[in-house]
């Protein structure tokens, strides 16, 4: 079912103003849980809210702490997450680098003790949308393994990277792992295949069988080697610039929290001026969309062109979402 | 065969004097060719050397040009490369990174109008020998289909991170295609497959095949999707950055040259004082050490420490080169 981007974001609202997480914080918070099922993040929109009202409850997420400017280098700063809630936490930090971004060209948060911020592809929008590249990159607890194991020991670290486009930003919102074990469940329950390679199976093969997977322990790291590499880079990098924990700290608690997290904006419109970054970036997309589709019946697309299709289908239709899960909210106080 | 750093050092250097290049950047690049065939990268060492050379000589690659500072917006700068060496201009512009970094806690040049660095990791380790985190990434021509397509239309945009570490940087050294074009034409001539899934067959299914892969012209991007998405997003920020060539552009060319790049620098070693970033990076090494390898004889590596072994292994035996092309180096004149 459907249902107006508004009426979900205001019982969204009501729901946090229920616990007494009532101010324009709760609102931002209230906003982006809409906008992520606006945009067609179901997986960190509706069905992540009640786990997240959770933890308000059970002061796991304390959404009275304030984030606090603990340390300054110039267009570098550390920011401590004092582990209050972790959207407004990254919105705060993303918000601060591109303030940092305006007075010295690019500007670098780093935020520990944070908790999750849901869609990190949501902050490099923020920055987009205010004319800057915004880049963004979190740790998490151990869940994947490296490669050459099948030992669960670095995280799948998402990263966002943004950028400012007339007609519709380019988003990159993109966890090191092909696939996450909820995606792996989902498809185990269906019965369905994964659509690609996604990990190996006991023997070491690789297989789109889900269950195979989930068995055998060895999800995908993008790119094999590569996407392995990567994520143990930036869980070494979050952990340096922002002084909070690495994976393998995060790993040794009973729960994911006080995470590590990047933020950086670079000034994209003050280095071109609007009209070249404009003309800019469309000649690449342009560029772009005449590859040709192997599938007639598909398009060649960049990312974050799909996410906007889905959005004004929202805006002009409404909201989809999963009716128990609508329900359910609706009986939340 | 083997040789000794500073023979083949030396050597580099003796070729480079006789067209004319003959000054402290010759040297830096002569000790460049020698490092990168030193750590193993045997893909941008003696193998490229020829081809650097005949470029000198054409004047493809005017050694003359110094780069440029052109913009400057605080802790981010824009240079333009002159159409001057690539590994010159490449190493100016992680140095200078470096200093604004020192400045600003982060430092940013975008680089214009240069040529190929032959090894990107080798700037990011330079920064990360003097105690910054270092990140650089380049376009390059079109030499990948994006996902959904078989027409090459974007780069596979190399990017290299280093993080300093006493025992050894962490280095990750990457390409977005899963396998070079030159690999896959290597493994085909000696009648090889590749170790994993590399790309399609004409049939549209996933192979190990090289020449299959080189037939239907889809080499897979890191990830799939993902690895797609990245290289667009890489090229969309270099040229930003820079305000230079995006790859549709360099793509128009009859060979690539002028390509964009972008220099990041992030003062690791001022954030957290020597000690705690020693502590902090060692601890994340240890405990990624801990994971069980899948194969007994095998141990799980971090990025860059197959290169550090390889190193060393050049520094007690000798370079490991091919005759033939040692021979042909002697030659060279």
């Amino acid at each position: 079912m459907r249902v107006p981007f508004e009426i979900l974001r205001d019982e969204f609202y009501r729901v946090l103003a229920s616990v007494g997480f009532a101010d324009e914080r709760a609102m931002l918070c209230a906003r982006l849980f809409a906008e992520n099922q606006r945009d067609g993040v179901y997986s960190h929109g509706l069905n992540r809210f009640p786990g997240f009202v959770a933890g308000l409850k059970s002061k796991q997420i304390n959404f009275q702490a304030q984030p606090e400017k603990i340390e300054s280098f110039g267009a570098l700063e550390r920011w401590d997450g004092k582990m209050g809630v972790g959207l407004v936490n990254a919105y705060v930090c993303m918000q601060r680098a591109t303030e940092l971004a305006e007075a010295h060209g690019i500007g670098c948060v780093g935020l520990s003790n944070t908790n999750h911020w849901m869609r990190g592809g949501a902050y490099a929008l923020q920055a987009a949308e205010a004319g800057y590249i915004g880049i963004c990159w979190t740790n998490t607890t151990r869940l994947m393994p490296p490669w050459g194991s099948a030992e669960k020991k670095i995280g799948n670290n998402p990263m966002a990277i943004a950028v400012p486009r007339k007609e519709g930003h380019i988003l990159l919102d993109m966890a090191m792992s092909q696939y996450s074990n909820g995606k792996l469940e989902v498809l185990q329950l269906q019965g369905k295949a994964l659509p690609l390679p996604g990990g190996y199976d006991t023997k070491g093969e690789l297989t789109v069988d889900p269950g195979d997977i989930l068995d055998s322990k060895r999800a995908l790291p993008i790119g094999y080697w590569k996407g392995s590499g990567l994520a143990l880079v930036l869980d070494t990098m979050a952990s340096i610039i922002s002084g909070g924990q690495a994976t393998h700290e995060i790993g040794k608690q009973n729960s994911e929290y006080a995470v590590s997290q990047v933020y950086i904006a670079i000034n994209a419109t003050g280095l071109m001026g609007q009209a070249i970054l404009d003309e800019t970036v469309a000649a690449i997309i342009d560029d772009f969309h005449t590859a040709a589709p192997l599938d007639e019946n598909e398009s060649v697309r960049y990312p974050g062109e799909g996410m906007l299709k889905t959005r004004q289908e929202s805006l002009e239709k409404g909201v989809l979402v999963d009716e128990t899960q609508w329900q359910a909210l609706l009986e939340m106080h």
